[in-house]
């Protein structure tokens, strides 16, 4: 596993949960990067952490950040740590790739900003959905021109993300929790970056509907871009309609996935007796714990998904629609249809890399940037207030 | 064609044009009713009328009016005549079937609703897509409770209806012209059924982003309801994605749909060279004019379509999501997936009928009266409103 070239980006990661299990198949597959140490508060999965990559496996960030072989921090620890572990490796002089939500608050992206900009380091935000190929082809088409101005787009994804198992805070939007602030943090950030313009204004309508679960679930918004453009986004994670029928039956991580599972987070959710319960039940999935799997190794024949999305999006333009698709683009014309296929990623994810690879070791700036990132956080808590106030709110920190 | 019963309701119609075509195998599929007079500006419609009906056609709504065989008129003359065809069929003691919109002002609904209560005859309002046994089995399946309290609908329509010929006015909103106005009075109808409940406020975009046809082609919308559910609606009627991909390929009508005729519509207009070509390319194409083609003979294999559509729709209850479709309801429980089939309709829109036969043979009061329908031209209204200035419309007739 120390077989990457010694060019190779050194990742410490901060935080081996579900996060880190899904990007180690990009980690593992792109020679670009290396893991080089870790922390976690969990034994057992500093335990696999040093079995797997011979490395080490701290069991604080102090620790983490202290180490001189890590030149990139990834920040995969839950969203309360993300400000605070932002602020630490930028003072020890560690790029920062910290996983979305960036932060819970604007300040806190602030902080998060000052501190790297200070510091002469780079931050990315990710990985989050609008790094999929699918969005990004989208974007260079709209940008091309052929399509003329983008005018209005369409988001939405049904999936069963409220009921996945579960630490507490996650179920509290006091703390962070909630489809609000883990996923439309995916939605607005590509309906952001298709729009290509920055959004004004915003409404929207949230959904607490399970007493058991008590923090958003659902969600519509209507959003205004100062190109004229809107938008509506959906969301619901209720886990009953599941909108990926719309994208051929292909899974949020690329995968096929098999109608006939209809259920399954629910069945397993219905097992569990406690919040504490519930939290194992999460925390024995993902790396380290007993229950869980590790990827298939690169090139294992069904290891091979197709491009990662977050539901269905239709982009109208004045000169056609675009439908960005987990294996292609359909671009419908004014007088056909053109199926634009797109290659099968060698490894998922590998767009995170690219831009992490080009800002720290040739200097281009990010599209995921701390300010790129702040802006998505500011839609999804203007969700939560307009929501609340009945009425538009009015963006104010959308770029520059 | 005058083998129907002596029972059958004897109506009279004004306005013989696409319509009318889309009714009229209903007209002929259902004993129920007669056709027994008619009246058309145009002469050919009238010439096929009185030669497949053996009935007179006038040239004057006033003519029509006082021929004493008529009990109903269907008015299916162009919006801006709604109000004045009904408030004179009251005023002959006729029973009013008027097509949606309604009207295009609130005033003018309570003209017609007062003129028809003052008369005593009943005011209907249809064919409307609200109509379509799906939604109204959803709505049964809802108002029996299993499915819990309805928290969100999503409702989405990708056509090309801003693209097929139109007459002039139909294209100026100050004539009632646009998508808002002719369709969102179908996708509005179902959301408001579906919602069960009064709708509240509302904020929408609408888009009109093709000059040469300078009305609404596009709107979204967020709908709140009084029992707290919301709902969000999509049009987009500039014919490039369709999602009647998400209905099997299943037409507006419920017939079968050719992807491969993508472009048809856009095809057939670029060939126009002016407003006077495309309102008569839509009346060379309409029922008397030299392009009709007259519906299949009930009975014929390929007249069997299944039941109309309005486009994707998702209800989310507490205890499941429904999704209409042409040939039954999805219903999507907490643990498995239920597909509930509906028998082939026999009739398209025999709905309509029902519901006319049992409002002036039984006194059975409509669900789609004059005031349903007013509330639902509220809506179409507070969303140019709404996208005009730029805020949340207060909604004010949603009933009694
Ligand atoms: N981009 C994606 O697809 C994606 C998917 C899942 C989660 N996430 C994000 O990743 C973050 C973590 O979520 P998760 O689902 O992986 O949670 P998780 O509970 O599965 O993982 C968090 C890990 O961090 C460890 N941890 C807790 N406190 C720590 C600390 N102070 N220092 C170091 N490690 C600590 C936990 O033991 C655990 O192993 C969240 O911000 C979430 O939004 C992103
Ligand atoms: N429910 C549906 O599916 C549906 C479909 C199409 C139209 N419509 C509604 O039907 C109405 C008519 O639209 P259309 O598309 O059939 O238009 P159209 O132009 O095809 O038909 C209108 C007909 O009315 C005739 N006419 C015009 N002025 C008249 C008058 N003063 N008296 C009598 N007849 C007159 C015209 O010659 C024409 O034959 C509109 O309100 C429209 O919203 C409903």
């Amino acid at each position: 596993m120390n077989a990457a070239p010694s060019s190779a980006l050194r990742i410490g990661v901060a935080g081996l949960g579900r996060a880190f299990s899904l990007m180690l198949p990009t980690f593992l597959g792109d020679a670009r990067v290396q893991l080089v140490a870790a922390c976690d508060t969990r034994e057992t999965a500093r335990a696999q952490f040093a079995r797997d990559f011979d490395a080490p496996a701290y069991d604080s960030f102090d620790a983490l950040v202290a180490d001189s072989q890590v030149e990139v921090i990834y920040i995969a620890s839950p969203h309360q740590f993300h400000a605070e572990h932002t602020r630490l490796a930028a003072a020890h002089g560690k790029h920062v790739l910290v996983e979305k939500p960036m932060a819970l608050s604007l300040e806190a992206c602030d902080t998060m900003i000052d501190a790297c900009r200070r510091a002469q380091v780079h931050l990315l935000v990710g990985h989050c959905h609008s790094f999929d190929t699918p969005y990004l082809v989208c974007r260079e088409l709209i940008r091309g021109g052929r399509l003329g101005t983008v005018r209005m787009i369409q988001a939405m994804n049904y999936t069963d993300y409220l009921l996945r198992p579960r630490r507490p805070e996650e179920l509290m939007t006091s703390e962070g929790g909630g489809a609000v602030f883990s996923q439309a943090a995916h939605q607005v950030d590509i309906v952001r970056m298709l729009a290509g313009s920055r959004a004004t204004r915003l409404r929207a309508a949230v959904g607490h509907w399970d007493p058991a679960r008590p923090t958003e679930g659902a969600y519509s918004a209507l959003v205004w871009f100062e190109n004229g453009a809107y938008a509506s986004l959906s969301y619901n994670g209720y886990g009953h309609f599941d909108s990926d029928e719309w994208t051929d039956w292909t899974g949020e991580m690329g995968h096929a996935k098999d109608p006939a599972s209809y259920g399954a987070a629910r069945r397993k959710l219905d097992t569990v007796a406690s919040p504490q319960a519930e939290a194992e039940l999460k925390a024995n999935g993902t790396y380290g714990g007993p229950a869980y799997v590790p990827p298939k190794p690169p090139g294992a024949h069904d290891a091979r998904p197709w491009h990662q999305h977050f539901g269905p999006i239709i982009v109208s333009c004045d000169q056609g629609d675009l439908r960005p698709m987990p294996n292609g683009i359909q671009v419908y014309g004014h007088h056909a249809k053109e199926w634009m296929p797109l290659p099968q990623p060698a490894v998922p994810r590998a767009e995170v890399i690219d831009e992490l690879v080009a800002a720290v070791r040739d200097g281009v700036a990010p599209l995921h940037d701390g300010l790129w990132a702040k802006a998505t956080l500011e839609i999804c808590i203007a969700m939560l207030q307009s929501d609340h106030q009945g009425e538009d709110v009015t963006l104010m920190h959308q770029g520059d």
